[in-house]
């Protein structure tokens, strides 16, 4: 049996999201986090020893890397639901977005937050440079969605699943402004209003309403 | 026509060695480091907003970010070459370290350099934790070859397209020990004897012995 191992307020959204957009049966269990560190509890860690959120198990498998663990889900149980095949002409921009979310726009997101705890807070170089990939980032973001409607085209697919946690609750760790990003906030709307979002979010966070503006 | 855009000393030696594997026809286009900034040159950043390589073109496409073009290139061109199918038992550990590559074990190993080069050089729990991070992806790369003599199961994939440089190149920017990775070595005694591997870094670095031990 699939199941989905959800450490509170952490990418393993994702992967509660996938299940419920596919519509496939999975077990879940919830982890809240150390209410003093916010680091994952033990049992967390012991399900890998990078100790990171999404987890899932499938038998005797233990996958973590929310990459690895969409594109599992998808072709073991997806039935051709949220793929892009490579005919479709957005396969290329489907297979970008869905590596960029986290091999490069999370690490630009995060960055300051880990050059800043280190106890540097002054302006230097190495900061600003951080702050311009972050802008970087979101520029990318927003110029794609004027031209499609989601990460891999006209349809949401997996890209979207990696792209979407990148654009919300990450914003809760290190805030991003998006008044200047009308496509990525009507992007936001779209996925807001979908029944298998507004699941997920409800079962993963009910305390926490989604961060789509 | 495919063309590979390499930057000298950086991920895109990846891409080189993925169409040497592959055996298909593709151009080669090198840009060489400012040779003060060691930053990619105006030409390279012209290719793609982010500035950072890999970079392919194919046509009109232009596509950045390694696993995004490993899938790609070996869906498009691979005649079924370097894949791991969905019911091969290493299906899973395949896109583990496919995503794993560029989304945990770059930003684990390179974070501590980017923390230190914003000034502080103190010890602090964050630069530990950061450490921590890096000798965790080491050592969970150690045990996966301890069972399995490649990244994606008993044969090379674009898995290990991804893995390698994190393994070798990345290590001439923030150095790591190996001799306590005994596995980790004999994988790349193993990888430096491909000739297709061998073409690939005399071509990509002609002057750069490969850091293979």
């Amino acid at each position: 049996m699939l199941t989905v191992h959800h450490l509170g307020i952490s990418q393993s959204e994702r992967i509660v999201w996938l299940c419920e957009e596919l519509g496939i049966p999975y077990e879940y269990k919830r982890y809240d986090r150390d209410s003093v560190t916010r680091l994952a509890p033990a049992a967390y860690k012991a399900l890998h020893p990078d100790g990171t959120a999404p987890v899932i198990t499938d038998g005797n498998l233990v996958l973590p890397e929310s990459g690895a663990i969409i594109e599992y889900i998808i072709a073991k149980y997806g039935n051709g639901k949220l793929t892009v095949g490579k005919d479709n002409p957005a396969f290329a921009d489907h297979l970008f977005w869905l590596h960029y979310a986290n091999a490069s726009f999370m690490p630009n997101h995060m960055g300051g937050m880990f050059a800043l705890m280190t106890g540097d807070k002054s302006d230097n170089p190495m900061l600003a440079m951080i702050d311009q990939r972050k802008a970087n980032s979101y520029a990318l973001a927003e110029k794609y969605l004027g031209r499609a409607p989601f990460f891999g085209g006209k349809d949401v697919s997996g890209a979207d699943i990696n792209m979407v946690f990148v654009l919300t609750t990450m914003r809760m760790f290190v805030p991003h402004d998006l008044s200047n990003s009308p496509n990525i906030r009507a992007y936001l709307q779209r996925i807001g209003a979908r029944p298998a979002y507004q699941r997920a979010m409800a079962k993963a966070e009910p305390g926490m309403p989604p961060l789509l503006t």
